[in-house]
Order: C-alpha cells, then structure tokens, then sequence
C-alpha cells in the first residue's frame, strides 16, 4: 500500500543529496548549490517547458538525457542561466565539474538553474561549491537540497512515499521549487524526483507525462511559464523489483505512487505561490471530454479578479462564470452549478448559471480558510479535472515590484 | 484635416446626451444612468464581447440591431444584468422605457449595463430615472453620459474630432468606461461613438470592426473578458456628406477619424486600468506577419510579472523574453532587441536575444514616468503591433479584493 515515509529524495535506496551555500546570490546564508546523485546509473527522464525561449540548462539536459540514462541532477539558484550569450557553455561547464567531482560522464548530469534571467551565471562560485556539495552529500542531504533550490518560496517542498512492486517495498520522494512565474506547460518551475522501482526509461518517460499533463501543468500562480521549467526523474533501480517494461498491474502502481508525489508537491507550490494566502483547488465535474474540464479548471484558477476576490474572502461567483465564458469551452451556461467548501463547510452560491440566495456570512467564514476548493459542475458530461492555484495579494506585487534589487 | 474638439457624444450634429442618479447604485450621488440620443434614425453599428457568457443587454441589442439603424444608447452602471433568469426581460423592458419617453421603437434602442455579474437588476431606480433623463438631455451632456458609465473607473473618458468627407465638415465623438476585467475581445468593455457623417451601416459594421481588432482588442487590464464588452456607433449623416457605401477615399477618411477616436480612448482606458499608475504601450515591430505582432504585443502587455516590474521601475527585460516565449509567436529568440523610452528619454537593454550594459539609474528613471513605451524588435519582418496595458498594482488587489461591498 501507498505510505507516507520521511526522507525526500533521498528516501529510495541508493540515493544521496546535499547542498550548500557557494555564493551566487549576495545573500551569503540562503544555499544556492543542490546536487542529487544516484549510487548507481538510473533510467531517467523529463518534461520541459513549451516556453520558446528556453534557458540553456534545459537544453543541455535534452541532449544529456537522450539516452535515457543518468545519476546526477545538479541545480542553483539565484540565477536563471537564461538569455545569456554564454549559457550553454556555461550549463556544459557546470555539468563537467559535477562529472569529476562525482566520478561521472558529462552526460549522466541533469542540470538546472533558477532565478533572474539574462544576467551571466559566473562559474568560479560552483567551482568553489563542488568540494562543500561532496563533504555535505549524505543520505540525509533532501532537505538541504529542497532548500538550495528556493528562490522566493518561503517553504520547503518534499514528500516521499513508499509502495510495493511484486512483493518488493519500493520508494519514490520529490522535491520541488516555485512560487512565480508559476503556468507551467509540460512541467513546473524545478521539481526532482527519485525512487529505487527498476523501469524502462521509456515506460519512465511515459509515466511522468502522462502525469504531468494531470498535475503540474494544471498550476497556475500568475500565468507566466518560465524558460526554465523541468521536472525530471531518476529510477536507480535497487529496490530489486523486477523492472517495469509494460503497462502492466505494476506500472499502475507506479504511478499512483508517482501521481501521490506530484500531486503533494503540486498543492504545496500553489499555496506557496507569491505572496499568496489562500491554496484555491478548483473541481470541475460533468465536462464533455477531458479538454474541456481541464479548460474551465485552469480558466478559472488563472483568472486575476477571481484570484483577487478569493483573497478578500468575496463570494463573487459572477467571475467564475465569466472565466468559464472566456475559456474558450464549449458549454452550456445555464447548466452551470457553482459552490464553495473549506474546512469551514460548504456553500452552493449558483444554479443553472444563475445566482441564488446564500448566507453572506457564511460564504465569508468558508472563503477565509487558508484552503478552499471551488466545486464546478457543468452538468454536461462525466469528464473532470482540477486545477490548482493561489489569490491574488499585495504581496505578489510586492515581491515582483522589484525582483532584481 | 483631422483636428480635436469638445464635445464628446455631443459634438456630431443631431446628438444630444444626459446623465443621471437612478438609483441603481447605494451611492447616491454617482450618476448611473446615461442616454445618448440622434435627433434623426442612423446607421449604428456594434461589436461584442466573445465570451461565451453574454450579458441580457448585449443579446437584446444584437437583435435590435439587425436592421443596421438605431436612434438611442441606454446604459446603467451598478449592475451587469448578466447571470440573472430574468435578464433579457430586464434589458427589453428597459429598451421599452426608454422608447416611451424618447418616442422611439423599442428596436432603435442599444441597450447596456456594467457593474456586478449575478444580482438582478431592479427595474423600479430605472422607470424613475426617465424623465430626469428627458429633462438632462441636451447637447452639452456628453460629460454627464461619461460619468453615469463609470464603475471603478477614475477619469472619464471622452473625445471629438473634426474631419472633412466631400467638402463637408463631419464630427465625431466617443465616450467609454472601463478599468478591471479588460481584456476585450470583439470589443473593450462600454465604448460609445457617434458621428454626423452619412455612411451605409454595412460599410459602418465594416470600418469598426477593422479598428477594433488593432485599437479594443489589443488592450488588456488582468486578461479577464468582460460578459458585457461592446463599442457601438451611430451614423446620423447630418453633416451632408455624400453617403459613404465603399472603400473609397471618403471611407479611408472616416476611418482615420474612427481610428483617432478609438485610439485614444484605448489610451485612456489602459491608464485607467483598475489602480494603474502608468499607461504601458508595447509597441512590436519586424514581425514575419499580423498575427505575429499582435500575439507577442498581447501577450508582454499581459504578463503579470511584467507589469509588475514596471510599477516597480524594474528594467527586468527577461520576462518581456519570457512573454514571448510563451506567447505561442513562431520567433528567433537570437534576433530580437528591447528598449524602453518615456518623456524622461530611451535606452536600450537587449540586444539578439542577450542582456547588454545599461545604465540602471538611466533606465530607472525613464521608467518611473507615467507613460512609458516598450519597443520589441523582432528582425525578422515588416508587420508592426501595438498593445496597451497598465501596470499590477497593489490597489487592483485591494480594489478586486472586495468589489462587492
């Protein structure tokens, strides 16, 4: 069965992680420098942005990960390596350094980089960080690692759970950053996966994008897609199962314990989206088919005035409809039911497009939770989706008012 | 030649316009009801919103438009009449009053209502209204017409220009509200336009649905389309020109009328975007073709980190990269050159694609002006596009926080 376990990426067998503070950011205390290194090779794969400009670490890691193999996932932030001249080299270089520093072939590094864009990344603080990454690597390093990769998270983000493949305790952890230019489209801002289950890099491949299409693209913080979007994953293996090669009972297993990770990590970068105060899980039932549930879900979790409202506690359900209207779905709006939940109970604020009597008061006291799910339904299908995202607060302007300095 | 004048709605011969306090609205001094009126039958002319959930007015006055020809323009403020099962009843009642005490047809009415989405419109502050509004009409009432249209809009809106067709000296005025939920699509949220010229209603439909899609349509406040978006104009042609039924040069003429009128409305708009501080005009050039120009523009006047960049004075020009990366534009990323330029002077920040030394105070300065252009160069072909946007705020939040109460 699927548990809960502690320990991040480095729950799964035969995986260590670490990381450190070397100094790319002027803040000498926050750890920028994270590495993940699998004790053996490891199938890999990854999905990426579709955003047209792409930093140079997504593109190296394309060409590293061709053979569907790797063992380390190395990744800074404070600087995005984007829109640089140099990028490339620079993403080669850094993937050099972790080859000698680990005993490794250029190519079995995923690399990845975080932060402002179009500014040079200077490679001498990672030269300086490889020695502090390889005495700090251990097989307690995930929470370090979950903290080099932040950038204006204010959480750490990590789960790990452990579920069984034909009677052999498998484990699979994640973590993952991002809190703006959070829409992802293929993959969220930086999320790193390991689990010891033995898979076929391509079954692995498919798992993860399959999933990634239910999860991390079903975000949205602010409606940006970043160029640095990735999530990838290793599979090492050495939890003795024998591999997944098919879409057998094994490979549902597999991602189901994928799909809890993703789907932890998916909520846990919602809520901590940029100033926000409130996780908003936006359900959509009875669509026609699965694009047009996912449309509305992500229509209506990206809409600004919905956002804004969900942050003053205003059951203002006219924007909901609105954001459907725009989404582009075809729908009937005058099937359309609306209502809210938290922990606070529940409220059903509109029927067959068309607003009803319900308690204010109560509205205001369920929209004040700091989680609040928005149920859709539309009464015209049986396909569902949900999307997740934050409010809209003065803090969100506050930090990107001003991002740079 | 195409010179300004006063006016308004009013300045076209055969114009007459009032504004009043219903009612509609708690507040009792706002104005919240406004008619606009042409002594004699005219060509008119709308464009709509594309949303799928319509506002009651824009359905009643698509079909009142059929026979190209109208008389009146009705609008309310305070509430939408949208979402509510009474809502078409609602809007052909209104069109019904207002041809009482106008002596119309009720078909000669385009009919409008802005504010909340989903609370029934009372008909009671409406019936009332009439004969203050019979008693307000007169031909210096463009002013009041462009109060009563207001919700959260700070400044009103409001121009006339003076053009030549055949010998003949033609007028033209419009006025429009709009400040959140901006992001029209067929049409920016309530924009009113009349004009003396004489002008077939087909060539009509025709020359405002061309300008819309380069004037309307490429403004965007939080890229949520309004339920009840629509431009309307009305053709009186007491100006005496010879009536305009094809793309001559008289048309040419009207249309750079139209175009100098809807521009500068846009303008006004996008600066009055819900708590705005400056106008943002993005300004796309080399693009390889018209859908190109159009989509990179849109989609950087719509990024929510770069608007708030730019409240912040923040040359952060990475994410205007970033916007049109994910814009969906076909475009080499290697070519393209950004600057910015306001009253306070210009500079230049990207250069191919790569970040180039600039002075930061330099650019902190021009961008603390309150209008500020953004120049995309794109190299890569000869179509140009320009958007208007404004600035993320925190009083849209705090305006959008509780709009209801």
């Amino acid at each position: 069965m699927l548990e809960m376990v502690k320990g991040g990426v480095c729950a799964a067998k035969g995986f260590q992680a670490a990381g450190v503070n070397c100094g790319i950011r002027k803040n000498k205390i926050k750890k920028d420098l994270a590495v993940i290194l699998s004790d053996v090779p490891a199938s890999a794969a990854a999905v990426y942005t579709r955003n047209l400009v792409k930093g140079a670490p997504i593109l190296v890691t394309q060409n590293n990960l061709q053979n569907g193999q790797a063992r380390a996932m190395l990744c800074n932030s404070g600087n995005a390596n984007t829109c640089n001249a140099d990028g490339v080299e620079v993403a080669q270089a850094m993937c050099g350094m972790a080859a000698e520093t680990f005993g490794l072939q250029k190519a079995d590094v995923i690399i990845a980089s975080t932060g402002v864009i179009g500014q040079p990344l200077p490679l001498p603080p990672i030269r300086a960080g490889m020695p502090l990454l390889k005495d700090a690597l251990s097989d307690s390093g995930s929470l370090d690692a979950a903290q080099a990769i932040m950038t204006t998270d204010t959480r750490v983000k990590e789960i790990a759970v452990s579920f069984t493949l034909g009677g052999k305790t498998c484990r699979m952890g994640g973590i993952a950053k991002g809190s703006g230019m959070i829409h992802p489209n293929m993959a969220t801002m930086l999320v790193f996966i390991t689990t010891d289950a033995a898979i076929a890099p391509a079954m692995l491949q498919k798992a993860l994008k399959q999933d990634v299409a239910n999860t991390f693209n079903m975000i949205s913080v602010d409606g940006d897609t970043s160029t640095n979007d990735m999530c990838a994953i290793l599979a090492n293996g050495l939890a003795g199962n024998q591999a997944i090669t098919r879409e057998d009972a094994d490979y549902m297993a597999f991602c189901g314990a994928l799909n809890r990770v993703t789907t932890t990590l998916c909520r846990m970068i919602a809520k901590d989206g940029e100033g926000a105060t409130k996780l908003l899980s936006v359900h959509v039932s009875g669509a026609a088919d699965e694009k047009t549930a996912k449309g509305v879900a992500k229509s209506v979790v990206c809409s600004s005035l919905f956002k804004a409202a969900m942050f003053g506690a205003d059951a203002n359900w006219g924007r909901i409809l609105c954001a459907i209207g725009y989404s582009g779905a075809e729908v009937d709006v005058t099937k359309i039911d609306v209502g809210f939940s938290s922990k606070a109970g529940d409220i059903a604020v509109c029927k067959q497009g068309a607003g009803i009597f319900f308690d204010e008061d109560a509205a205001k006291s369920i929209l004040t939770a700091d989680e609040i799910d928005i149920h859709i339904a539309l009464n015209q299908g049986t396909y569902t989706a949900t999307a997740w995202g934050c409010d809209l607060t003065y803090d969100y302007v506050k930090i990107n008012g001003d991002y740079r300095t």
